[in-house]
């Protein structure tokens, strides 16, 4: 099993055990991992990827849990990717007694993985992205991220997700005045979730705000009111997905969406390509931090220092 | 005055008018914003930078402001620089009544920049990075960045300030369980703003929390319970700021801290110059969309695809 072509072949098979095991090797960031990837692209691009985001508290797990149950209903297949909020002060996933627990229960059509920040926050992004892929691959039609508001998670939840949701919660701190920036724009769909303390009014400001915006796509955000703990309104939720799924799939929007995101992706991959494998060979190991030490101490400007580096690195390779 | 030299005079001088006209020239990226931060690099330096983090709503103008009127009453110059969280559908800046007033009528020992996302995101911290740099080489001895969590703020923060404040609110989401990762790890003090409402509970699950780990600089966070309308707990925080720059001069750890934050710049910024300077000018204008459309279609896997896009910038780069 321990080759890419076994992975892949566990990956068609899509049983738990063996994604649990292929997914690790991704994390990992093995060397193998790479490869795996790649022999697994082909089998990739027909999930349907949902972005599921908001504040810590919004109640974004139990609300993708009652989505997945809904899903499997309809006798989809759902993989999910939990971007974990555990502080490494706590320990171990908060995942509850979610979802997860069906999946652990042997239904195969359902699969969870819990990504830990483990503090770091670098890499978690390909990480994620590179688990969807897995799950995609292995033939789930229903991917759902689930990300925690930090550090990038928002905008790469847009490099990623075919259908964005973004969860408020009235009256905590969600007021539509304090909407972050960003949000307003990368949410497809608005679900007010907790909607039993009344979410009327934050809807309705909401929808002025949506009214007086026109996005590009010419797609008019839809908002879902939901109590994700009582299962209310999630048939309205999937409903509105569908209902943006055929937004998207005239005048071929979600493959213009898809082609938009690689190349964001393929130019940050070709950026870190191209720095490890042209720029950092020719510099010797210690030229950057001596370079940092120099801008810290003010004797070079930070342009000046990269300037040299890059210059410093040039001679090198053309020395040899 | 629309030469370099003339704006490193104004920012000498450090009159309002001025600066503001300095900043704008950094901030818009023009021709000559890299010259004038180099020619001002030299004067930076002697501020201390204190990062404000924390979820909308947590009240951090009102504490930043609180703080700057301390500051001036100690007789030191504050510089603010704050990354708004104004949606581009409300329009315009929050930055309602505050300091803003006093900067405005007439005390020049203290100015405040806000920054509009204006919905987009990329580029923002290096702005706000250039704005601090300007403020530092004007003299101000406190440079304040206040931040919403959106996008890569919380981090870039981490980049950026010798101090870094996070500031909770009681019974706002913010238990400590879902503490967002990464944001106890960046903190040097934690405010608990709006603590009228009962801060005691959170106080000690926090103190529990950090009990359990130990930084690697072998610094415990302050915990300081304020609310910032009242001006209550003000002083207490600029003592605790007080506290952490006494630990931080000794052992030459404030040094020690910059160094590493300028290798990550410097990283960053070598990255970005070496594929602008060696990569970007050798590939044709439509290879990157072409590359993207063969990844969306799975024609070509992206790893592979970047490798095909540097092997054809090396030859056209071969070519001449």
């Amino acid at each position: 099993m321990a080759t890419v072509a076994g992975w892949v072949e566990a990956v068609r098979e899509a049983d738990a055990r063996s994604l649990a095991r292929v997914l690790s090797v991704v994390e990992n960031r093995g060397p193998q991992a790479e490869e795996l990837l790649r022999a697994l692209f082909p089998a990739g691009g027909g999930a349907t990827t949902i972005g599921v985001t908001g504040a810590p508290g919004a109640g974004k797990s139990t609300l993708v849990d009652q989505l997945a149950r809904e899903y499997r209903r309809r006798q989809e297949r759902v993989g999910i990717v939990a971007v974990d909020p555990t502080s490494p002060f706590s320990h171990g996933a908060i995942l509850g007694d979610r979802v997860r627990m069906q999946a652990l229960f042997g239904d195969p059509g359902i699969f969870i993985r819990s990504m830990a920040t483990r503090g770091s926050l670098g890499g978690l992004s390909a990480a994620t992205a590179d688990a969807c892929a897995v799950l995609d691959a292995a033939g789930f039609r229903r991917v759902m991220i689930e990300t925690v508001g930090v550090g990038q998670g928002e905008i790469d939840i847009v490099q990623l997700a075919d259908v964005v949701l973004v969860v408020l919660v009235p009256g905590m701190g969600d007021d539509v005045q304090t909407l972050k920036a960003g949000i307003l724009e990368i949410a497809d769909i608005f679900v007010l979730n907790k909607a039993d303390r009344g979410a009327d009014r934050l809807q309705q400001e909401l929808r002025a705000m949506l009214g007086l915006a026109r996005r590009a796509d010419g797609w008019r955000p839809a908002i879902v009111q939901t109590v994700a703990t009582e299962a209310r309104g999630i048939a309205e939720l999937c409903a509105a997905i569908a209902d943006f799924e055929s937004f998207q799939a005239a005048e071929d929007r979600r493959a213009a969406r898809r082609r938009e995101q690689w190349r964001r992706r393929l130019e940050r991959l070709l950026r870190d390509r191209w720095y490890e494998a042209a720029l950092a060979p020719h510099l010797p190991a210690a030229a950057l931090d001596e370079a940092a030490d120099a801008v810290a101490a003010r004797r070079s400007d930070p342009y000046g220092a990269a300037e040299a580096l890059i210059a410093m690195a040039r001679r090198a390779a053309e020395r040899g």
